[in-house]
């Protein structure tokens, strides 16, 4: 059995798989509740004693994801939205306490990992996941191979330009993707609208600032609320002309939208699927599919974490498949 | 020894290299003089016999680059820019005629292996090449092998989109990079600039029209002439701007600039360089090298339909390498 660990800006997920994928015992604590990194890890391994105390059986290994996750280092590396200052070598501290392998990847690669081990990416050799949540995350496999880059930094879409977007970024930036394509940026684009249209016949109109989320705008946009359907419009338009540039560097077979935004299904595909087929290059008349992952994100990223050690021990060629992550 | 071989829209060129990638004997011969797909080969074979008997020796395979080779089929398929119908299964035919292993590749991704086999990439597992010709060509290594698709057609980042781009490409759509980006587009920003400006003061505006060419530009810009010069900086900038996309997505360790264009040096390779730096995410604050390729294109692609063959021959690893190209 596997243990996958992916730890967030808010809760730290576990999850103990077994050989077939299927997560039999899963927790979750809070990941900012912790003084510092020591109080951290000295919580993280009372819950992994808990969790092997309620499931025993012979661990072969532990796969995390974190932001700002080295796989070559096995370091979380300043994760400073984490809460804690410096680098944090969470491999060599668990593979001394737990005596198996531990690999560590930045989280936003789990949705990846998750669909090609054992989601709906299983066989496809070159595709992408696009994660819409707080930011936007992609993960890249090229070849059958996820896409670490050289220096771990590839998929980071949520960041490439998006012209005559004067909207201003986390990142310090102006312009960048995930201002659009993600959670918040529909939120954006929602207090945009209203901002422009006499708000009266939005449903919309009548929330608090605080209670105008992506999940209440899909709640609206599904009740056929004008306003809500146009920031889905806008939301898709943008990310489907994007998308075209990644059609024409990687020419993947499938795209995968994951995220709470993503189960928002069709609103979101259709004009996505609109925008790419529109600004595509003519000549490429295959169909490339845009679907949303079956699997809610946390599970799909829970499931990441024990892929990327499942693979890694079931062979050396499937070790080839992340070592370069 | 090794064949390669570079049908090109214009000449067809064949060069043997030994197993150090020297190329020891070259030859050249129009492609577009033949009525049809079989006149053509025959000229193929005829123009490979006489090589052989120039330099004899075991032939261990031949590599083959040209627009629109499917690596999959071994055919040139739907070629219409080099004046065939139907597709041409140029593998099975030289395999029958030769005895040898034969493999195809899209020309454009030709600089890539052969940077990767024999120059200034042996090593490097995460780059790119941009050919700047008449369009704008790209080869991606990602994991230390050549990126093709899922349809064989990664790589065209010469139509990823350049927004507020309003100049037409050859492929039908409008605000193309290679629209800017090659040697046909920094002769538009040219003629752009000269009917912007009182042209008297520009070397270029005493050229004809059909004289105002990437060389005569280049030649112009050395010579401190303001137009030529600016046209340089906007294409860097429009490059460099687009190449912020590609770090996001795959995190290359370096990008080579080949083709006549890229051979202006830091002409082109400072401004691009700028708008990258200036684009990019301030926190990925590691130096991205952008090179010209030291080797001319021609030479270059020639042997990297070598290094495609020999590679192919030197190992299982190697052969691995090259197999989803």
């Amino acid at each position: 059995m596997y243990l996958g660990i992916d730890i967030g800006g808010t809760n730290t997920k576990l999850g103990i798989a077994d050989g077939a994928g299927n997560l039999v015992l899963e927790a979750s604590f809070r990941t900012t509740a912790y003084a510092g990194a020591p109080q951290f890890l000295k919580a993280l391994d009372g819950e992994i004693h808990r969790m092997l105390t309620l499931h025993p059986g012979r661990l072969a290994g532990v796969g995390i994801g974190a932001p700002s996750a080295n796989y070559k280092s096995g370091k979380i590396e300043n994760a400073a939205n984490l809460g804690w200052n410096g680098d944090l070598d969470i491999k060599a501290h668990l593979e001394a306490s737990l005596g198996c392998t531990v690999l560590v990847t930045n989280d936003a690669n789990l949705p990846a990992i998750g669909e090609m081990t054992y989601g709906a990416a299983q066989g496809i050799r070159n595709f992408i996941t696009v994660s819409l949540g707080t930011g936007l995350g992609c993960g890249v496999v090229c070849n059958g191979q996820l896409v670490g880059g050289h220096h771990g930094m590839a998929g980071e879409l949520g960041h490439a330009l998006v012209d005559g977007n004067e909207r201003k970024c986390g990142c310090g930036r102006k312009g960048c993707l995930e201002t659009y394509a993600s959670a918040t940026g529909i939120r954006r684009t929602a207090f945009e609208l209203l901002s422009k249209h006499n708000g009266g016949y939005s449903e919309l109109a009548d929330f608090s600032f605080a209670k105008i989320t992506a999940e209440s705008i899909t709640q609206a946009a599904l009740e056929g609320d004008e306003v809500a359907i146009q920031a889905f419009e806008i939301t898709g338009e943008v990310l489907g002309k994007k998308l075209v540039d990644v059609l024409c560097l990687i020419d993947p077979e499938a795209i995968f939208l994951v995220g709470g935004l993503a189960q928002a299904g069709e609103l979101l595909l259709a004009p996505t699927r609109t925008a790419l087929n529109k600004h595509r290059l003519n000549h490429n008349n295959y169909d490339i599919p845009i679907k949303s992952s079956v699997i809610p994100l946390d599970r799909l990223s829970l499931l990441g974490a024990c892929g990327l050690i499942s693979s890694y021990n079931q062979s050396s060629a499937a070790h080839e498949k992340y070592r370069t992550i």
